[in-house]
């Protein structure tokens, strides 16, 4: 099981914000913030999905879940709207400095994918090989394209330098992947 | 602060999943599930967001959520695809059968519907009147026009019967709320 980034699991029992560099997430959460500031998009983090079993109730107002546990996943971490179009993509980073181990990417996440993207939405991934410092966006298609002709259990580090789109890392907005996305959908294309 | 439908708080500290009649969320899930099984349309129920403060991690494969909070949400709770069209609604049911308040969607939630519909997607309430069992969607236009034109704290039980499209619930799907969208969307639409 994967643990959602931003909550590392400790022996000490308490979550540890501190002391981390700028994760993925971290990025992605700046430029979804700054695309809604300025109306351009409407992208948000799904919330990781937890299953509860014991909830303190002390007061009327508050409510402390005591005791919950780490579900799976079944669809990608962000959607959304942007120029009319549905927005879905999964973002991982990994150390391999290779390929990306297709482990991060859990086989009912692939079908929503597929699923998405044989009824009109934009979907893809985004990846960070964070040894190289380096962001791509993999267009839906070229993932699939990828997974559905070979038996590799990872994507090389080529393939997302040959066929992704590398997002550049700048100051405002942190991660410009909407600039890939409108490559997809092809910049004049007009919904009405 | 208003917990999510399906997490009754209670003083014994244990969630109770049995002997309750099947809200609205139930309902909407079965729905949901049952589009997604036909390949329909692919929406689905954001998880509850929750602030972790504290993680038991007994063992390399398990984890123990030991303390959280209810966050109040940002965004509605159900979005996704359905022909090529982003969608996105919330759901509501109340008790109170002359009105609907308006005290149950968040100030956030209708900017977040307002942005959504300015941007091209197909936004919406489902509201159920449970003492009349009665379930209507309302659009977002029908919606954003009364509480852009009325200081009312709620909406009344008559503009649903009037505005809103009744839902009827059926053997399959349990709440066919997509030919209420097929309306909306003019059927005919064909994005390509």
């Amino acid at each position: 099981m994967n643990y959602p980034s931003g909550i590392k699991a400790s022996k000490t029992h308490t979550v540890n914000y501190k002391n981390r560099g700028m994760s993925l997430e971290e990025d992605l959460n700046i430029t979804n913030q700054y695309y809604r500031e300025q109306d351009i998009a409407y992208i948000y983090k799904k919330p990781t999905p937890i299953q509860i079993t014991k909830v303190d109730y002390p007061s009327r107002k508050e409510a402390i879940i005591k005791e919950a546990y780490f579900k799976e996943p079944s669809t990608t971490d962000y959607n959304g709207i942007y120029q009319g179009y549905y927005i879905d993509f999964e973002a991982k980073e990994t150390r391999n400095h290779t390929s990306f181990p297709l482990s991060n990417i859990h086989p009912h996440q692939i079908t929503h994918l597929k699923n998405v993207f044989r009824h009109g939405g934009i979907c893809f991934l985004i990846v960070r090989f964070s040894t190289q410092n380096e962001t791509y966006l993999l267009t839906g298609e070229d993932f699939f394209h990828f997974i559905d002709h070979t038996t590799r259990k990872s994507i090389p580090y080529m393939y997302f330098k040959e066929k992704g789109k590398k997002i550049p890392f700048e100051y405002q907005p942190r991660l410009p992947y909407l600039k890939a996305v409108d490559e997809m959908i092809g910049g004049s294309y007009e919904k009405e």
